[in-house]
């Protein structure tokens, strides 16, 4: 249990400056943040389940060296920080062969119901809020 | 009122062939698709109102000549029949400037209920029914 | 060497009917086309290398069963005939639990050089030639 | 010319929460930038052919509102910063109807030439350093 994914980059998600377009890095953040949630044993779908949505609040990438059709990635998520009714990640995207850091981002998110009404983590059921509270790391660096 | 619209292809949607990637042109079709009913005055979100949902059956496309980024094009719809439970749409994308044929293809869609159960057209709304009876260009080349 | 490979769908790749959108189903199929190659012997890369291009001409898909977020799936590609200048491909894609058949289709593609000049499959390299010859099924099939 | 361009936001956009997917949005961004040149009657083909490249360095959106499919869109695009090599982007997406802010980001791009190494602004040609220099709001904000 790492967060992290390998990702085979494909030819649709290329432009025709040759490298993978900028905006797929989110797709790929996405798949990351999918398997970090599988890993924990709460999958995406189970949190649909709880009746708890995710929407993206704010995302960000910088990216360092451009990524090319089929060279394979690892992509990594971790939890940055929760609070009330947001919850960040992190993300870090290596070149499978040397582990060369090829972008960094981040994506936050708030927790919402159905109706997109604010749900307090606090009111999480048990597991789940042990779970997230284990891999967080904003209080695992104290 | 002809099921035709324009529209400017994308840095995003280019490969690294330095031209469209083909599956996009699939997007290009259901703009136009979306256009015809916009021009029916009866709009995609309108007919969800009624209940309806048009899945995918079948697709298909022939590519002639590669699209450029930012070679404006009009993508034309028609549509090819109406059977009991099933529509058909013809579809034509031609270069704006000379109107030469980039490419044609055809999707064929169900009229299905929220449940995914097939739904008659002889079943629908009579203005609806109407409208369409009056396009389809498999009746009126009879 | 069976041409299988298994894919993910993504959150990115649903649309608001909850099902992967009907495009996405070709992005599927490269990355089936591109395993084929890799299986092969013979990956894209280095099939541009040796200046051939194999620019897309026709496609199709037929659709049977949605596919949802997250559900597991098989795309298997095979070559369906080899002609003079010219490769086509079938795929179909499996649920990967039940192996139930939820799509099928095809794409055929030209080969041609950088300056989109048809090239004539005799003409390729005699490697290339006998891992495609082996398992096109159309002579398979006699 | 205001920076400023409509876009009907496609059904291939939605995910199945409903809305148009948060990656989508810079799609949108680079729609607006691509017209912000053509407004300022420099193309980015017209910028490819000078020989530059503007591969993006950042980018970030923050997310206020959904936007829903159909539902007609506004995105204004304005040089934010104009450096030694470097050149910033602000964007605003408004809803059409009543001009609320749905979301706001910006995209950070280097300038590079075809082999990726940087190029410094001042060595550009007169005509687009000037037509720059006239709408950055860096420096019409003193």
């Amino acid at each position: 249990m790492n967060g992290e994914i390998e990702i085979n980059p494909r030819y649709s998600e290329t432009d025709q400056m040759g490298v993978i377009y900028h905006a797929n890095y989110f797709s790929y953040f996405e798949v990351a943040r999918t398997n970090l949630f599988e890993e924990l044993g709460y999958s995406y779908r189970k949190i649909e389940e709880e009746g708890i949505i995710l929407p993206v609040i704010e995302v960000n990438c910088k990216y360092k060296k451009a990524i090319k059709f089929n060279e394979k990635i690892i992509v990594k998520a971790e939890i940055s920080f929760i609070q009330r009714i947001k919850i960040g990640f992190n993300y870090t995207i290596y070149r499978k062969s040397d582990r060369e850091v090829l972008a960094t981002g981040f994506t936050n998110h708030g927790f919402v119901d159905k109706n997109l009404k604010p749900i307090r983590f606090k009111m999480f059921n048990e597991e789940f809020k042990q779970i997230l509270n284990e891999i967080r790391t904003d209080l695992n660096e104290h």
